[in-house]
């Protein structure tokens, strides 16, 4: 078990080490150790060692250039000049909240970034100022359209936080393909098949074992088949895909350069980055403040208090289950997976930092 | 078989006898007849005499009160006076439209409205502009949330409509739920059952009988259970009814006073009708709109040329068949089902029009 504050300052000192400035490693670091706290552990630490080979590998710089490159009263285009996410997508949320705060709406396309954590994080950061804040994110190809044989689109997760009244916020932050790459990483590790559905072998044909995702083939998309409605989940991946790299001319889809040593990789591609799409909407930009927290207070509550299917306790309000684990691990410590552990380790001895197991 | 403009000029007649003044009655019949024409036969002529019903009930009005409660530069609040949302929903698009115009991005919320046909209608308005479109509405609650026994969720579409430049548009148009409620009725009127895991009985148990719905019981999210991601499709589904009701002030999930006689009613429920959500973003509010365009043709061919699994011909980009299908039904004309065709009659009779069978 690790306190927050320990794993915070080694995570940070770890991105300073990498030559970030203090305060964009302080940034970085409450990124990653958010996803902790929010039990989201597959965007945590364990994606540490990821950053640090990005930029062994100059796939990243840490000192990037932060570039408005066009934009309108509601909307900007940014260059993220091949920074991490971590560092170029607080600032890019940021406008997108400027921006609201006098047009009512903003909203950010985000070209030439890597990696940016939890995409909660940053929808998050709108309910500090009254308002709906939303993030998406393009990612490696690792899912396969509908009827394709090869993952063509990234696990591109959307997060839309709500504000309400006395109720805690409506915090929706999901991949929109069924799971995640870890997760499928973690039935592999426990020596478990994965659930019928969710993934297809380098033919294209259906397979419960998760090696198959490090071995050419994909995760299906949210809904499995077509008699499931999957080619509604193949329309939703598409549209973050759309949204946060057409928008920006960022890669996209297929032509994102993968960080995934086991994805193939495109010889001589061009490296634009991937892309992120940011929004926030000012909650009295349709209704009085007020009325818009009581609603939502309704609403909230009309869910939470619904009748539950035998064998289950409670309807969960997307998130709550994330808020008790901060608060509880907050106070009781962090426990980290093994394979994080020798990551950290691994790091300290390259950076000369002292971490103890 | 019928032809397009016999159909048009049928169901134009059934709303001027309703009220409707001609523009109007145009305007609604023409977003039916996409339907039709765009092989979403559930959201077409079959739905005409639900909407004379509600007019019968009382429910809605013919010649509403199109009001602009708040407004910022890039947002306004639409109280559509208790009409038919095929009448509200145009102009609130087209004032999304003009929003976006200065703004670069406009959003709408509707409050008191009711059924709006397609949403792919509304998005589509938007690509004439060289903008890109969205448009969602909640719905009857007939989808159970995660672990809830009761339907308390519509099936509350979405539709995104991205321009492109030498290839036809992207249209995503589709129910959040993984079967539409007409779908079920099909399984149904067929005698056949529905695949496993979109249905739950009224005891919240898993069911294949589609009559279920109409006896108590709900749809699942899209995903399914928890172990395909239906707790994403749960979000999915909440944020249309968050955006299209709370954003507005219109009836939410569960306290939608229903428009389907099977579906228990609230008893006193207040009734501030259904909500809908749309939005108009120019797409040279991020990119100059040759490049943008460029980069959605890239992105179009890139997943139209992937390579499909064994024993399917090709992946499909979402707005092809239907585009496909309109065409074809321009010039082949259109052919109705049985229950379309004598709902139809009836009204012919009730309003003492001529309908040729």
């Amino acid at each position: 078990m690790y306190s927050y504050d320990y794993l915070f300052a080694f995570t940070q000192s770890v991105f300073e080490k990498m030559g970030l400035p203090a305060d964009e490693a302080r940034q970085a670091a409450d990124i990653l150790m958010r996803a902790e706290l929010r039990n989201i552990s597959t965007h945590g630490l364990v994606r540490l060692p990821e950053y640090v080979r990005l930029w062994q590998n100059k796939r990243i710089t840490v000192t990037p250039k932060f570039t408005v490159v066009h934009e309108t009263p509601s909307t900007a285009l940014v260059d993220g000049g091949k920074g991490l996410g971590l560092v170029t997508a607080p600032k890019a949320m940021k406008l997108a909240i400027e921006k609201a705060k006098t047009a009512g709406t903003g909203w950010v396309a985000v070209r030439n970034s890597y990696h940016f954590g939890i995409a909660g994080y940053y929808a998050m950061k709108a309910l500090e100022q009254d308002m709906i804040g939303i993030a998406m994110t393009n990612a490696n190809p690792l899912v396969a359209p509908t009827f394709a044989k090869n993952g063509m689109l990234g696990t591109n997760p959307i997060a839309v936080a709500v504000p309400a009244g006395d109720e805690p916020p409506f915090v929706a932050d999901f991949a929109t393909s069924p799971v995640s790459r870890g997760k499928v990483d973690i039935y592999e590790s426990e020596g478990k098949t994965v659930p019928e559905g969710l993934l297809q072998d380098a033919g294209g044909s259906p397979t419960v074992d998760p090696s198959a995702l490090r071995n050419g083939g994909a995760l299906r998309t949210l809904g499995g088949d077509t008699d499931h409605g999957g080619h509604k989940g193949f329309c939703l991946t598409s549209i973050v895909d759309i949204f946060s790299a057409v928008f920006s001319g960022a890669n996209f889809g297929p032509t994102v350069v993968p960080t995934l040593g086991y994805v193939k990789d495109k010889a001589g591609a061009e490296d634009r980055g991937i892309g992120h799409f940011f929004g926030a909407m000012r909650i009295d930009a349709f209704q009085p403040a007020a009325d818009f927290k009581a609603g939502m207070d309704e609403w909230i509550r009309a869910f939470r208090k619904a009748e539950p299917v035998p064998g289950r306790e409670r309807v969960i309000i997307p998130g709550d289950p994330e808020r008790e684990s901060e608060k509880r691990k907050m106070t009781e410590g962090i426990a980290l997976g093994s394979k994080t552990v020798s990551g950290l380790k691994t790091l300290a001895e390259m950076f000369d930092l002292p971490f103890e197991e």
